[in-house]
């Protein structure tokens, strides 16, 4: 059954391969929230499993994007936990919101970055005990290759040369397999960005190798490609009915590549909220990240410098 | 294979019910552009069809929202003449916009309204001769049952009582069963808007009985439901196999429902572009009812006004 | 010094005119807030000083819309008490947000609306412990005039026709005199919205009068017209020079008229980051209004409903 | 008179200063246009007008933003044709928008850049033929200081280092000294963004100095500050009563210093319309822009490629 498209590791970790040498998943439950840790050693468990070496922590919480006040305490901690896990414990930050702010469900990453706290131009200004207290922090959402001419890698590239931060945080709206997972999962990794991924498709990665420099990738699903969603819909029938016997295994498989690259295209399935869903998701990641960020001053005291 | 859900008339003919008694059907081709004109006349045609008595008219252009100027002209030109059709020759004219502004899939009928020449506040202080060139236009797009607490149709009712229109129009995004028709398919009808149509599911519908005065709907196909992709991915497999032979099919319809009632909700399928798309048929539809509305002028001049 | 514009109250009160019979003032300070009330009592009160008869209480804070989470609480919860003493006791509510929501000074009544809770629709489905707790509110941000073709007092006239409110909230931005009330004093009034008042410059009113019920009209000044600032400098410089003396009178007031209705126009003076100050404001007065209708839900809650 | 704010050459000119030697000022007239080339070419000239020496184009038309379809054409050709004047004939182009797009005043340059036909990702994928015809072009508007923590100046150094441009074109909100400037005069201008200039009042300049090649900059008034307002106005009457005589020359100034630093602050002063006028000046430039950036093809075919 190949041809699924997601960029949640957790979406590639089968009972079949979660045994394999070199993959380690730690799993634990706090209240209504699943909090798993993903970390894989092996370039052979890499390779089966599709996805680069490294950790992939995942948040999930059903009712994600509809918090109320103590529960958006608890994930923004959460979220704030496994990015300052990744972070080198010094130094500045540079965050890239990946994705086109016109498009809904591609909007993330820039919405991400339009709530950070921003601190590199004020340092500067700063009596020194306030400084020490304070990382440095730029971000900037540059838009997609589309509208600019220019890879979102090669300009990041470009300011990290100028910037010199210690790690780059990179946003990014993903593509998921199962359609519950979209605004439910967050997935935080120390891998960045593969090319490829993302609601965007980018075409270039923006990874330790591209940037230099290691690159934390915050992301949550916002689609899921209709052909998966046909795709698996056809999958669940031929299971039904032991489709895949000796002699039927040929024309399925036809049927199905028919349906994937056929007549949907790119079209993607959301939720009919989505403009909604993706504003309360930007939230929590920015609380989150703006706390991983400077654990000195606490969210009201963010909000209120970020007036 | 029932289940599938459209607001599109020409969706439901087939083979089998295109020659029933009290259904006409004309096509015709300009270029690639397809006209269709349907009418249903009889009580039993419309259950046959499950659609009203009236006439439907659909313009279908697969790269309608990528048109250039010259096509952009011409189906300007067929929108304008379908919509005449179906008004009547005198009289003011009410717009209402159906759809959540803040939900991309949902915000057509907000956009077109926002693109309306409106002249209902003008005319009393024109000059007489100026003033029987001009149409007198109302319009409004309130938003929907969820942020206001009123229905559109209640509403729309207390505007007419007030307002007195000839006719009302109303425009609304439509679901789709085929994806391909998504933004390349425009439908207008006298019918009006039923209840539990559009993307928004209205509770109440805006027709002839609900208003009392004849209420023209202009729609454009925007998502197709996740649910109806996934048994239409069945059906063809279900079709590749025969599997509606006696013995599978109560097991088969139970599959089905279990994909179209369950895990994928309200999702809905739209092309990743959808924000621009919006945008380009709103102009569309917006420059087609306002040269319908306003005949004696010329559409550069309409631009102007509306400035 | 005639020809100033203000909408607010406040501005109106002079040292001559405080004295007068039939206003009464009263101030007092909660730390750095300023809240002051103003009862208008006798016509010949309303007519010195160029305002309606009925109450008028003013929130004043230098900082408001920059409020911290502290500061935040005590106004919102000056304005739910300014507006539930203005309020009938019981009774469904239809609140109307005025304004243009595509220009940024006029938008506040649309924003405002946009975060209101609206329970209308919902308590039909309720349990009737809920509903007695449950205060109705609709709500509608229906467009100007120069878009819709229908006077917001009008169509609002249509409205509670139908859904027979026991009161209107009107909000509104406002003009006002000195630059230094723009987006720092919210004023609150039983007095409903006057005609040619606010940024927009209504035609009709919205006044008990108008609409058959209390209106409560809630407004804060978000411009200053340019001619009265250019007024406001010269007439610094003629106080300073005595330029009013006898002889220089009429040339004066003449080169006073040529500023305010010459050169300036329409245009107003607004803090260069107006976008944001009116999505801050609309947050205070949501808050404020959502807790003034329903006193038995705390704001979290509120908050978790409105998702 | 000191203290007056503008960031247009013409507004520089005086009788008095019109002659010195090192400026020259060509005038003419097209319809109710005005074009004007400012030349200055001597420091001594650069230091009297406090303008770097450089060319200067304006186009003036006092319903700029109210065009219709052929004055558009006309201003369209004559942006175009200015700046392609000063533009190297060969060689790719990087567009850089300033300002801050959630400030409505500020946003013309993001503006301009969301309608820019950007070609330099395309242009590895064309036939030769076309390639030849078609200049490379990128764009980006990367946001403020306040929101990025990253100069606009220094991200740009770091862009033409990595695209390698001939020339890149700045584009900017501007402010002026007369009210009537606002939306109705464009500046074209090889002198680049000085430090200070436009509504943002960025720290640091774009020029051919600080980018290493060419900087045409492109803007358009869409404030004037409230203070030169009210200076202003002061002026006017100072003028009419022979203030500045022997004696009063200090208290005036004290006076306008104070109403100039004092209470305005930092307030300015634009139509109440502005949001759209943005739109519609944005409209313009962009079309004017892509003209004189792909003169081998025409507008119709040019919004084709957009889509």
């Amino acid at each position: 059954m190949r041809g699924f498209r997601t960029d949640l590791a957790m979406e590639c970790i089968t009972e079949e391969n979660v045994h394999i040498e070199g993959v380690q998943v730690n799993t634990h439950q706090i209240g209504d929230i699943k909090h798993t840790r993903i970390r894989i050693d092996s370039e052979s468990a890499a390779e089966a499993l599709k996805r680069k070496c490294g950790q992939y922590i995942t948040v999930e919480y059903p009712d994600l994007p509809r918090y109320d006040t103590e529960k958006k305490k608890l994930l923004v901690k959460l979220i704030a936990q496994a990015v300052r896990t990744l972070l080198p414990e010094e130094g500045d930050i540079l965050v890239v919101g990946l994705g086109n702010r016109n498009v809904t469900a591609d909007a993330l990453g820039t919405r991400v970055v339009e709530r950070l706290l921003v601190t590199r131009h004020l340092r500067q200004a700063m009596a020194d005990e306030l400084r020490t207290k304070l990382r440095g922090v730029s971000a900037i959402a540059p838009g997609v290759l589309g509208l600019t001419g220019i890879e979102t890698a090669e300009l990041a590239r470009g300011l990290v040369a100028h910037v010199k931060p210690a790690a780059v945080i990179a946003i990014d709206a993903l593509a998921a397999f199962e359609s519950e997972r979209i605004c439910t999962t967050i997935q935080i990794t120390d891998t960045g960005i593969e090319p490829g991924s993302g609601v965007g498709n980018h075409r270039l990665g923006l990874t330790a190798e591209t940037l230099g420099v290691r690159v934390i990738a915050v992301g949550v699903p916002m689609v899921v490609y209709a052909s998966t969603i046909a795709r698996d819909a056809m999958a669940r029938l031929i299971n039904e009915y032991g489709l895949f016997e000796p002699g039927h295994e040929e024309a399925t498989e036809q049927l199905l590549r028919q349906v994937s690259e056929g007549f949907l295209g790119d079209m993607v399935v959301t939720p009919r909220e989505i403009d909604e869903l993706v504003l309360n998701v930007a939230d929590l990641l920015s609380d989150g990240i703006n706390q991983a960020l400077q654990p000195a001053i606490d969210t009201d005291t963010l909000h209120t410098y970020m007036h």
